[in-house]
C-alpha cells in the first residue's frame, strides 16, 4: 500500500529513476553546470518534439503558459477565440477574459469533439480574431480534438494557435511543425510522469514576431525576456532545477522505448480500459470516435455508488480519478498516462469487477 | 568533489533529509493526500512566520511573486513606488511598468541603504503612489534595508507595501505582522536551501481588499482565485508537490534547530566571512552598517583577477558567486544562506587565503 497504482489524470506515477535523478545537488542558475542542463534539456525537447520552434522552459505549471500565450499573442484590448467542450477549454476562454482581452467562445456540447467547419464558421463571423485557443485532449471529458481540422481552418483565417497539449503530450504523436501549431504547450506531471513544477512551449516565429507587437506583456511570462535569457541557456529567473532533470532522464527513457511504441501503448491501453468498463456495464462519457488515449471518461448508467467504489478502489491500492466539473457526479475517470502497462490496467479491472460485481 | 561547497547565493546547497524527503511518490493535487501536505505546510508557515495574513503557496519562482503583487495592489493604470539601491529592487520598478502600472523611483546609490526619510519626501511629492516595494536584502549589492523605518514612513502615508524577503526570510527574523507587511514574499532556494520551483506569500487583509477593487488581475497570480482555493487547501492549478515535501520537512529541522539560533548563525558566519575577507585585503562593498547577514558582497581594492580567483577555488571545492549588474566585475559574493556552518566558512577562508596570497 506504499505505491498505489494511479490512474489518476495527473500528477502521474513517477518511476524510482526519474525520483532518483531529483535528488541531484543544487547549483547556482547562473553557472555553467545550469547552463549544461539546461542546453541538453533543449536539445532533448528539440528532438522529441521534432520542432524548428522556440523550446521555453517555465517555472509555473501548464496554466503559466496559457497567461504567457494570451498576454503576448493577443493585443492589449483584442480578440481571442477558445474552442470549447469541457472545463478546461472554457478555462482558456476565462483566463483570456481575465488579462483584458475580448473573448469569442466556439463551444459544443461536453462530449463532442470541437470540428473545422464550426471553427470556420464562427472565424468567418469574428473576422478581428487574432488567435485560436484550442485544447487537444479535453481531460473533463477525456475526449482528444481533431488537430489537424482545427489547425487547417485557423491556418486558412490567417490567425495564430496556442494548443493545449497539456494531457496528451508524449501520449499521442502531435506534429508542430506540420500543423502550424504557433504556441503548443504542456506539464510534465501527465503523460511525461515527472512531478509537477516545470511546464514547457514550443513558440514559432510568427508567435514572436506577434510578441514584439504587443503591449503590457508583463514580465514573469514574457516571451521576449524569456527569449533574451534562453538564448544564453538559462531562464529569466529561478528555474524548477529538480524537474528539469527529472525531465531529462524520462526524455531519455522515452527514446529507450521509442516515441512511436510509447503512443501506441497509451492507445491499446486506453481502448482496453474503454472495453473493460463496458464489458462491467458502464459507457464511454466521450463520443467515442474521438476518445482520448490518454485517459478516460466513464459514463455510468447503472447508477453505481461511484465514491464508494472509488474509496474502495482505494483500499485494494488502485487510485482512479473522480469526474470533473459538470460531469462530476455522473462520471468518473481513468488516466493511463506516461508510465502505465497493460498487465497494471488488467490488475486495476479485475479489482474493478470485484469492487461493482 | 562530488560536492563542492555552495557559498552561492541560491539556490543553496539542500541537505540530504530534504532532497529525501522530495523523493516521495506523487498523488493527485485534488487528493486527500494533497489536502492534508497543504494543510500541514500552511500550518507550520504560519508559526515560523507568526503571521495572521493569508498564505499563498505559488507554483513559481519568487519573481511570479512580484508580478502577482504589481496585478493585484496596484490599480490597472495606477502607480508604485520602487525604493532601490541595487538590481533587484530596478526591477521590481519595471516589473510594475511592464504591467502597464506608473512607476516612481526612490533611489540611492549602490551600496549604500533606502531610508525612510527620503521615502518619506518621494511619498509627500506623490500623493498618488498605491504601494511601496522594498527589497529588505538587495542580493546584488549584500545590504539588508531598515525595514522597520522603511514601513513605517508606508504606514504614515497609508500606502500598501510589498516586501521582497527571498534572500533574508529565515536568514533573519522578520516581523510581519509587527511591521504591517501588506505582501512578504520569498523563494525556497535561498535561506530555506530547498531546491527551487516554489515561493510563498504572506497577504494582509487589505491587500485582499484592494486586489478586489483591481481590473485585470489576470488569473494564475489572481489574490481572489488563489485565495477561493486556499480555503479548501489547494491551489487553483498543479502545485510543486515535491519542493513543498522539501520546505514542510526544513521547517521541521529550523524548528528543531530554533529559529532565533538559526538567525544568530546567519549574522555570527557573515561577519566571519567580512572580517575574514578584510584580513585578506579585500573590502566590503555595502555601508557596512547595513551589511547582510545572509550573503556578502566583497570588493576588490587590491584588483585581484576575480574569474581566476573563482576557478581556483572551484578547483578545490568550494562555489563562490560572481558579482552582479554594473557591479559585476569589481566585487564577488559569498552567500552563508540556509545550512551553511561557521566551519564551512572558516574551511572556505583557508583556501581563499592560499588562493589569493
Amino acid at each position: 500500500m506504499d505505491k498505489p497504482k494511479l490512474f489518476t489524470v495527473g500528477p502521474t506515477y513517477v518511476n524510482e529513476d526519474v525520483r532518483e535523478e531529483m535528488k541531484r545537488q543544487m547549483f547556482s542558475h547562473r553557472s555553467s553546470d545550469y547552463v549544461k542542463l539546461h542546453s541538453e534539456l533543449i536539445e532533448k525537447l528539440r528532438e522529441f518534439l521534432n520542432t524548428e520552434n522556440e523550446i521555453f522552459i517555465y517555472t509555473s505549471s501548464s496554466t503559466g503558459c496559457m497567461e504567457s500565450g494570451v498576454r503576448n499573442m493577443i493585443s492589449d484590448g483584442g480578440t481571442g477565440l477558445s474552442t470549447i467542450c469541457g472545463a478546461f477549454g472554457k478555462r482558456f476562454g476565462e483566463i483570456i477574459e481575465q488579462n483584458g482581452r475580448k473573448l469569442v467562445e466556439s463551444e459544443v456540447e461536453w462530449g463532442e469533439a470541437n470540428r473545422g467547419e464550426q471553427l470556420d464558421e464562427v472565424l468567418s463571423k469574428n473576422p478581428g480574431v487574432e488567435v485560436v485557443t484550442i485544447t487537444h485532449c479535453e481531460t473533463s471529458t477525456g475526449l482528444l480534438n481533431p488537430l489537424d481540422e482545427l489547425c487547417k481552418v485557423a491556418k486558412e483565417h490567417d490567425v495564430l494557435t496556442m494548443v493545449d497539449t497539456v494531457s496528451s503530450m508524449s501520449g499521442t504523436r502531435i506534429e508542430i511543425d506540420k500543423l502550424g501549431i504557433d504556441f503548443c504547450f504542456f506539464g510534465v506531471q501527465k503523460c511525461f510522469s515527472v512531478p509537477p513544477g516545470l511546464a514547457i512551449a514550443a513558440v514559432s516565429k510568427k508567435a514572436m514576431e506577434k510578441a514584439e507587437t504587443v503591449k503590457n506583456r508583463g514580465h514573469y511570462f514574457d516571451f521576449l525576456n524569456l527569449k533574451k535569457y534562453n538564448d544564453k541557456n538559462m531562464i529569466p529567473y529561478t528555474p524548477p532545477i529538480p524537474q528539469m532533470f527529472g525531465l531529462s532522464k524520462q526524455l531519455d527513457m522515452i527514446t529507450d522505448e521509442g516515441a512511436g511504441n510509447r503512443f501506441y501503448r497509451h492507445s491499446k491501453i486506453s481502448a482496453r480500459v474503454r472495453n473493460g468498463c463496458k464489458d462491467l456495464g458502464f459507457g464511454v462519457f466521450p463520443d467515442e470516435k474521438y476518445a482520448a488515449p490518454t485517459l478516460s471518461c466513464i459514463s455510468n448508467p447503472l447508477e453505481v455508488d461511484l465514491a464508494e467504489m472509488n474509496s474502495k478502489m482505494k483500499e485494494r491500492g488502485f487510485i482512479l480519478a473522480s469526474g470533473y466539473g459538470k460531469i462530476k457526479d455522473m462520471t468518473f475517470r481513468i488516466g493511463n498516462m506516461g508510465n502505465v502497462t497493460l498487465d497494471d490496467v488488467n490488475e486495476m479491472l479485475e479489482n474493478l469487477e470485484e469492487v461493482v460485481g
